[in-house]
């Protein structure tokens, strides 16, 4: 464990005493908040720019008021990482609540939002690259409005881990016999040479890696396909995969009992993994 | 605001420094808890049994170890009204968290639960009582575990606010084309004589109010059938009333822009009413 955390706008001992909330938080009485997870590699922050609009996406959709500028967030998670001297592969967790009230649904407009960060050590998943993962049909009976990153999380909760108690890496959500993503995860599945995965909207969240997957895809001329997948159609899929900020890429090796490809990584997915290992390092400040 | 409040096992001075939490409390997290909101007349706890039946269902479906015996929490609850010699009119709010973890969608099947309780005072809502309010139908967005009294409540909090900012009471949910519930309260619409309210499962929060106005229509021998309404034919609505545990029975005079029975309250709406009033009292301990 790290020795700092951010608490609201200042580096502070992590501590237990120097992070405490109030219960009147509407972070804990509604989950009335959202948050980020970014990725470190040798102490940089990845893609932070990326994530710092989806966070500002994520507060405006709830209409929080942003605590901070975005210059001024930047320089707080920098100084967050410095003060750490952290110099390692990990991830950063930032969240963002409403704000403190007596409890009611509704919201007062003044109130100032209260936020915090950590950061921890998170190395390469190296076997889950190389030997992928299975993952496990659920039914998606989280709420409509999955393209906020919200702290609303039961659903994920539940699902994944009644996944991972039942030997599955991730579960694999579908409703309305579409596949939408996983449980912590975007999903793409490969046919004929096609990348195929869930357009965004308020089904699924937009991932960063995601962003990144699809724009490395066009620097490798493979073609995608944004388009809604139906769960019987992964009967024919000849590639699958996941991405995750933390994980990068991950193959797919099994659906249930179904393996994919013989249970192999697939030769597409292979590539886009290399290409991602290599590029990854363009995106870090 | 009253002086003590329960903060787990201990009664407590109702103090922000006496009752922090961390971070790292998974209700913070994930909204991974429930809650009830429990009335009180007369200082003395409503329907308490029903109440803690519902909190009971709500851990046990989300896997929560309970951090208390339903006779334990009983006699804290009443601690509670009682040190605070609490003899008014109020609600009472008991919320339980899953228990503090470092963070992981995956919970920890060890954990203690976390909980506290606050009571304050609640005056009877007269004025709505006898002018009724206005509702607004609203898509309901929210997940689809509605049976679960849990944290969960982006889905509330922003219908909610969107309502009340547009001069309405409640949004009035609808989903799949079905009259679910409102953003805190069951829904009733009265037609030919006959109460209609949609089934309990897991579309609705099975109130206890709702319960309650079953139980007395029945005593009342009006008709009562469970079963799901269309939004259309709401046009054809001689009376609707809506129920929740601090509000009671609150007619309903208008839906968007289509009064409801000439925005007066119906006559089966004010029987029910008057003899909720009546018997309501005999659910104190």
């Amino acid at each position: 464990m790290t020795d700092y955390m951010l608490w609201n706008h200042e580096i502070v001992e992590r501590k237990a005493e120097n992070a405490m909330v109030s219960f009147e938080d509407r972070g804990y009485q509604f989950g009335d908040g959202v948050y980020e997870v970014i990725r470190i590699y040798d102490g940089k922050l990845h893609a932070l720019d990326w994530h710092l609009d989806r966070l500002f996406y994520s507060m405006e959709q709830l209409a929080i008021r942003a605590p901070f500028s975005r210059s001024e967030i930047k320089q707080l998670l920098k100084q967050l990482t410095e003060t750490n001297k952290f110099t390692a592969d990990g991830k950063l967790y930032l969240q963002v609540t409403r704000g403190m009230q007596p409890r009611d649904h509704v919201y007062m407009e003044e109130l100032d939002a209260i936020f915090y960060a950590t950061v921890d050590c998170f190395d390469q998943p190296v076997e889950m690259w190389e030997k992928g993962v299975k993952v496990t049909l659920q039914e998606d009976i989280r709420w409509l409005r999955c393209d906020i990153k919200s702290l609303n999380l039961l659903g994920n909760v539940l699902a994944r881990t009644k996944a991972q108690r039942n030997g599955y890496h991730e579960p694999l959500f579908h409703r309305d016999g579409i596949v939408r993503e996983c449980g912590a995860s975007n999903f793409y599945m490969i046919k004929d040479g096609v990348i195929h995965t869930h357009p965004t909207n308020n089904y699924i969240l937009g991932g960063i890696t995601r962003k990144k997957v699809l724009m490395f895809a066009e620097e490798l001329a493979i073609p995608v396909e944004e388009r809604e997948i139906t769960v019987e159609e992964l009967q024919e899929a000849d590639e699958c995969f996941l991405t995750a900020t933390p994980l990068e890429i991950v193959p797919i090796t099994q659906i249930d009992h179904q393996p994919i490809d013989h249970n192999q990584i697939g030769k597409i997915t292979k590539r886009l993994q290399q290409y991602y290992r290599k590029r990854v390092y363009d995106f870090l400040e």
